[in-house]
């Protein structure tokens, strides 16, 4: 079965597997402290172009999430996410087991929050006279892409990063497929844009072609993230595995690479599909796409695609997720179009 | 240089490297409910001797002591551990962070809570009329072997059980370097005993021949820990990635195996320097032997022999930590004794 | 000017005010130990109508909010709230604070969650596959009456009670107020009613006659709340002194004279209002009437009459919050009628 | 009986008594808005000799330790405490609730850090090349006086502000009882020094002849204290109420007269009984006295006066404490001298 389930249910690039097969017999320093991350960082801050930025490597997204926000907000402040956002529906509470509230707002249709959404919000907070008895906004958690493939442009971030600063908040972008952003023609946003509209924000491996990590990238020098990841259990003892991938990642231009096959492989389908007359439910223009077919459809796809129900729909059909990634081939993509063409 | 400075500097065993290739280009399912996952807990099961025994695979120790604790202990509980416990110094208060105090007992030599310590704790601790203005101890915290290489013996196990059932706390054991003990000759401990005096433990893989990992084990179904290690940020995405490592591990007795290598090494150094003279502070039966060497002793181990400074004395000498591990042979331990005979 | 604007902006009933100027000079056992707490508890088990109850007395609401559910609630759990609700709104992420997220339902008009609400949003929740990766609803947050005088039938609570049971969540009912729902032809709730459906609910003391306090009943003993309540800093060194106020509210029926006091003055206000064709936005049977005014009504009172601004309409009108309270007498309610009709 | 046992198991001065009789009738602004409360605060600026000072007014020390500490700390730190410190031992681990872990260092005889010992404690930290595993230490906690009546000389304090300068620390003192060791001539500690060499400290109401209620001040203003300390369930509804107590204290000295009422009377008591050749343990210069009595002469106390067992000693003596209290008269000092005299 030709799988568009899920873009983390398989190994990693091969080109990491050569990697960690190289390096496993060596010593290397503990807890990050090693050479090859301390590599992997210089080629990070190269391909964000901030010489001062300061690199973390994490294991997975939750952790990321909560770990980061938790070392940025204080204790009366909150975080304002779309209401879809991952952390406000998919993590367990992970933020609030840090003692933060997540505030939500209104997305658009592909999740993501428009920069007069934010505006408004905290005019209206500020507006109303007993804020002091509320969470305080600290910080606005956005990710790009989307849960729902949605995709920022420069603009939009440079407006909420212009709100941001009106309002003295932090600027957090969750970047778990950043990969397959980056990777679209769809939006102008670029690694060194989101290093400096952004107090931090993440380069994701999980997703886009590591076994695992994420790669935390914090505009100014942070003193304390060490001992602070360390508390939330998020500190590698074998860090160099963590610096190891993104060393790899960042070599070759494979990390680009790896999103480039999976948002080629996404938009050729949406194309073919397209042209087949199916809608979606939404648009997107990364790795993720959710068209909605027919139970005749869908049927088509049984057995022989592998797919995820996103929502089953009155009528028998349903929204459904064909998830590209770095290992989708252009074959893959003709099996599905193959099949519902039958 | 021979490498005696650290049991997790390297990467991991060559049938678990084998096995991550092998898996690498399969589909799993994700979150750890995938096949390979399933069949490494069923063998954990059996090597427990617990049937009804809940196993997770998490990514490390500091993660695992506070997620843990954190789904055992109500909000007024604390968690009694040595004072020299890596919750109580080496953690960065994860457990704190949590909600949770450490609530210190002074340990003997080799860093164990002597059972007759436990129970005069907690009598002393109900004999003060203040005690409910006081955290409430709320479970017994060990590891075995210690962070100085101290076992426990079954007896010992047994006898802070019944003190830990009088009084109504749960008993956790971290196993960070288990299998070191589970091979020493010099305690009668077995996977079984755990599995049965332990409300929950753990089976360490990062420091024990794995890349990265630890098996959770409780006693009784948990139907919560999943969600609740999903919001400590320890539940991984690619969850087959531990499972698989574990499913090594618990076939052909490969986990015992490299826990025999690491301490039957180390119990061979441990009788060679004594052969010459040397002391240990303290004694250790496990993986680690802290000897204390003259300064001539340590300049001759320089350049040749990594280890690790553990206390400086106030004659020049010092107590080092020479660390075997599953990787450590026999010519590595002829090593260190070989130059310090010269 | 007389005052409808807030129910605690002044002392306490003379009563109250009697009986601890009488104790000022007498010792008094400390930490809620006392020989007046413990009377005044035997009088709330009694008016419960439950001798197992267990009775503290914490000093204000968002206190005892986020005192009562981090007791009872798991770190993987939320409270499930009205949007609406105080919890979710006006406490500063007080609940959040100590780990858990407010699960928010969508409300009625006036602030309830209907036990439909209830039941779907549970229906759900165990209806989407990914629930284990969400917050896991453990208790429900009722407040009545609520923030905008809303009032609960027996049947409604009973109602919601079984759909708990049915889901294995804890009932938590906020009585800030009360005495004003118990004293409203408009609700058939009583104390015994609450003390049995509830697994803990809290008698409000601060907007109902007392200087500060309020009542928590639980219906089963709490081992451990003496010392969950000292953690939150909720335990009163002096105890007695909220022991005295409940002592007092519970002699002689004061606490439902006090409370009829206001629930009877809002009603013939509101009837007043009603009769001059006035509209209430929503409608309310207690002590909080919400009036739809015209600029010109609003100048009639301006100056003359003390009220809140609760929401500005486009066309200069306005909904007002007219608070009666115990100390609101028929002569107030005529000063804002008279006003109007000049 | 005459009362020795506690100070804090009565009312309050009459004067309060009075202020809170006359204000009964009174509307206040609420949440600590009010009139009486910015008199109040205004007040004690002036006493504290700094007119930029942030006062707030809080109910009791528990709350108010884990609320000031919470709120100045950042997640990774710690804050250093005498072993034998409240928030070390009888705070039901309210600061550890908060996220943060209480860093014992051994205290003197009296409770009181040491200048000395916290230098080293710090250096000690920093020479560890570990440290950033490890809390970071943060701030220090101080009582003034302590838990055992010790009392700080204006010099050590300086000291020990240098030393947190030094490290980055912020400094806080508990004075739950600062009105005894403001009025000991065993110490030239003032309101203007606190001010000066504290980040923030507080005033305590509860124990110094208010009913309830402690001053927090902070040398700088605290844009977020209001939310933070509403978060914790710390603002109290009728802030008034507190505001009042504190207007009063500071009129006409009332604070100062109180404190010198318990402390004469204490440092008389201290002279008799030393004429007895009575020993102490240990010394104390302020309102509480920790005489050593024989079993004979324990006897002759009983039933007379009330007093509490400190620690019971082999031979059948005991410590006890004989705790003075602005209630406290010569007259009973005379009762307890005469009743040993017998």
């Amino acid at each position: 079965m030709i799988d568009f389930s899920c873009d983390y249910n398989c190994g990693c690039a091969p080109e990491i597997l050569a990697a960690l097969t190289a390096a496993n017999e060596s010593q290397h320093a503990t807890y990050g402290l090693d050479a090859i991350s301390a590599r992997a960082k210089e080629k990070i801050r190269a391909a964000v172009g901030n010489p001062d930025a300061d690199v973390f490597f994490l294991v997975g997204g939750t952790q990321t999430n909560a770990t980061v926000l938790s070392s940025i907000l204080r204790p009366w402040e909150g975080v304002v996410s779309a209401a879809s956002g991952h952390i406000a529906v998919h993590e367990s509470g992970a933020v609030e087991a840090t003692g933060h509230k997540v505030l939500p707002v209104e997305a658009d249709a592909c999740g993501r929050i428009e920069p007069e959404t934010l505006r408004a919000y905290l005019r209206g907070f500020y507006a109303d006279d007993t804020y002091p008895h509320m969470v305080q906004p600290g910080a606005v958690y956005l990710s790009h892409p989307t849960e729902y493939g949605g995709l920022y442009s420069a603009a939009a971030l440079r407006e909420i990063r212009a709100t941001c600063d009106e309002y003295g908040l932090s600027l957090f972008v969750d970047g778990a497929r950043l990969a397959y952003a980056l990777a679209s023609p769809e939006t102008d946003v670029t690694l060194p844009l989101l290093g400096k509209v952004c107090d931090v924000f993440y380069i994701g491996g999980t997703k886009c072609g590591a076994l695992l990590g994420e790669a935390v990238v914090f505009r100014r020098s942070q003193k304390h993230f060490f001992t602070a990841h360390k508390q939330r259990g998020a500190l590698l003892a074998k860090g160099f595995l963590l610096g190891l991938q993104f060393d790899t990642l960042f070599s070759d231009d494979l990390y680009l690479r790896l999103g480039r096959q999976g948002t080629e492989c996404a938009l050729a389908l949406r194309e073919g599909l397209r042209a087949m007359g199916v809608a979606f439910r939404p648009e997107s223009g990364s790795n993720q796409q959710f068209p909605v077919l027919s139970s005749e459809q869908l049927q088509k796809l049984d057995g022989k695609i592998g797919y995820e129900i996103w929502q089953r729909l009155a009528d028998g059909s349903a929204v459904i997720r064909l998830c590209a990634s770095w290992r989708t081939t252009r074959e893959d993509v003709d099996a599905v179009l193959g099949a519902l063409r039958v």
